[in-house]
């Protein structure tokens, strides 16, 4: 069976902070996964099952950069070679299936196909990463949908009017023309607002960035999809008349809405939520604050997502309609579409 | 496939009080509803599903008569016309499926089937509905059985005996013998008992009218199911000797065990439970004490009706045994049986 | 379709104590079994539906060795008799099927297969159940496993060292040699350590038998595998160079690890579990802590075999392997099919 997502390609699987000296098992992408710390702390990850009996290697322990099934004692090492089992020839035990996994920008990112095409090369460079000018703060949730309502979701920002009322809604995005292309191998939608009131969350960053709250604002989303399952939205307000995105820094306050959509099976996914920003960066308690405003947001889009999903699963031919508004969605949708086709052509000679 | 109810009838769908600016989702009779008031607090039932993107209209608002996806916005009218949305034509949106739907006698009725058929002339006639002379007090539980269990139930009250012991059972029920007859389309199944101690339910009555509690009574159950399935039993006691069910008004309590019963699915259904009485009806401690003590009894019979269709799932080909005591069950199913036939003939022309 | 067990055979449904005069509902080998305390206080078993309506007959009540079903009324006799009803005439109700039951040393044996062939000669004896210089303390769990997942894990005990490392294991389990023969019609695996250091719960038994705790002790482990699925584990520590197993009894203490599996489902079963000791006999309160070590070793199998499980639920086809370690647990699947297949053989003549 054809699954609905893109299997060559990196999906966040776990956040860095997540991945101790504890071994985490994980269903990514279809697969059984434990993600685990390998020799001098690399990550490394094994399908979720021992080769001896099939008990979760999850379950068991990581010692010296190896995971010791907790069932027998067998040790897996990180390339997935039965490497060690007290009184046992070890050279007999089949492999246990491993796969490419990188650490970068704060995750770690799992290749679910062909390990022989996983080039880091491909990981998305994430510009806050390691620059002290930028905070970064995050969740994560288990949603109980397809991945590709939330990718819907996120690429039209319309829904925050009706679903974020009390936060970052506000009439102005419904009623402000939204425009969508393709950009660079990403699916781009943007919508910009001019002389509107700051929504709650907005007057929040505006007082923690030292500026008016009461100000008339100009206010943008710009989301980026991009595959298998990324969307990064810049979002701000700037004073107004003070050329909007482009004002200088001193009179605006950004940030970009972090979204990394990993399936889990195909009517749920793992959801990767943050905020990467450029204001008060050195503000932990503003981070902290922020964080616990998204998630509050995000547990918003949670409820509507899963009663989405079950009104879909219960009818299996129901049409969704596409307005100007989902384009965004649509043609992400498309993207990932070609994508999974031009993945099920077989290779010269294959 | 033919579902196991009849779908051109009258359903008890909310109760009058459970609907207030708040609109209520239920799946029923296999539908998706969403119940809310519409223009000047008239009763409006659509299907629970937004034509846009198959959201839940159930987690959205009521406004101005109309839902408003809390999804994007789309407005959907008590007819289930796309009204409204931001920066969108709405004429190119689909219709969503309207049900009828009538608010009568305290409680909120929806037609499942052809809306065309509808008659609210056909909705039944509840005595205690506006007449100070009677009280009425009741409740809801969701029970995870076949509704056609529950008819069967209520049409047998030999089970009182059994489920019931410390309440209204008593071992003279399995005792009277039972008449079943079909008398203008319901099935009526009678009991009289004479001369028997009162339970302790008909004891706290009894002392709630001010009459003696511990005199020997006559009591009769006079069960009367009509289509689709409601089952209304006429209950009581009256002092012996004095003419039972018809003696006079102040030698006797009565009143009417109310039973509206709605599928969810082919294995569950809403049970709208509650008691019209005569006696006291102005004593609204006695309702609240009332409904507590039914709430307490139809508990009883929920474990057993749900742990019942337990065993009937697991085991498809089990033939249930037909007993005297059973006639008023069997010929309420088969009444049912007859009605869902009849409409699955088609119309003359069709 | 044949089931994975054994259908002629006894198994345990329920330790004595459970068996009060309440009737007791248990899933068993795929039947719905309804156990209670018929005439004089002999174990009965009934299939757990009432021939009338369907309902389970353990809701109902125990009253004068017969089942009186909760819904209404129909007595059923411990032979499966439907024995009395009120106002009717029992003659025409179908017989309820009955299972060959047994009390003995403290459990309630059922025997789910054909009844004709019920022996109670086949029931096993077990030493401690009558004799004074004996003591036994267990549980019980429900294990949502396949039922040989459990013989697996108890004829193998080298998972002891992995999965019970604060309690019974130690490394030296996995370094011994075991040997696994068939003896008696049992699966037997033996395994010996000597000079060893007493793991905490052992120490605990020394201590309680007034032994050092600290000296050199030769450890056995001597697994007994008897069909359908029980097994009775030898287990013992003795002061070093006495004679290890064979070592009188004021140097050693001794036990029998007693295990009794019943299926419950294709993929969960109950399991019955308990330790049988020579040492300190009359001592309740060793007793009671040795249960609660017990319960908190064996929540530790439940943990391990129930992601086994699910395991090997998602992978149809995945392929165990057989170390010798597992030898125990392979020549007890093979005893266990072998007899399986001799099931379906029909007998002469039939």
């Amino acid at each position: 069976m054809t699954s609905t997502w893109i299997r060559n390609a990196w999906y966040v699987a776990a956040s860095s902070a997540e991945l101790t000296d504890i071994p985490l098992g994980r269903r990514l992408c279809g697969e059984d996964v434990v993600l685990f710390r390998g020799p001098g702390g690399v990550v490394a990850a094994l399908e979720d099952v021992c080769p001896h009996r099939g008990a979760r290697l999850s379950l068991g322990r990581c010692r010296e950069g190896r995971m010791v099934c907790g069932y027998h004692g067998l040790e897996v090492a990180a390339d997935g070679a039965a490497a060690a089992m007290a009184g046992q020839d070890v050279s007999r035990i089949p492999r246990t299936r491993a796969f490419p996994v990188a650490e970068r920008a704060g995750f770690v990112w799992l290749w679910p196909g062909e390990a022989s095409e996983a080039d880091e090369a491909l990981l998305p460079h994430l510009p806050w990463a390691d620059d002290p000018q930028w905070a970064y703060g995050g969740g994560l949730y288990r949603i109980a949908c397809d991945y590709r309502l939330m990718v819907d979701n996120l690429m039209d920002l319309t829904h925050e009017t009706h679903v974020h009322a009390t936060s970052i809604g506000q009439k102005e995005i419904d009623e402000a023309p939204v425009e969508t292309v393709l950009e660079g191998g990403e699916v781009v939608t943007r919508r910009f607002m001019e002389g509107v009131t700051a929504p709650p969350f907005w007057q929040a960053a505006l007082a923690g960035a030292g500026l008016p709250t009461d100000a008339p604002v100009d206010r943008w989303q710009v989301c980026h999809f991009s595959p298998p399952s990324h969307v990064l939205i810049e979002v701000g307000v700037a004073l107004a008349e003070c050329g909007g995105r482009e004002a200088p820094a001193e009179r605006k306050v950004s940030a970009i809405v972090v979204d990394f959509i990993t399936p889990e099976t195909e009517t749920s996914h793992w959801y990767f939520w943050g905020m990467a920003r450029t204001f008060a960066p050195q503000d932990p308690a503003l981070t902290a604050t922020i964080r616990e405003g998204q998630g509050r947001i995000f547990a918003e889009d949670l409820a509507v997502l899963e009663a989405q999903q079950e009104n879909l699963s219960r009818r299996p031919h129901q049409r969704l309609l596409t307005l100007n508004i989902d384009a965004g969605g649509a043609q992400s949708r498309a993207m990932i579409a070609r994508l999974i086709r031009d993945e099920a052509v077989p290779l010269p000679g294959g």
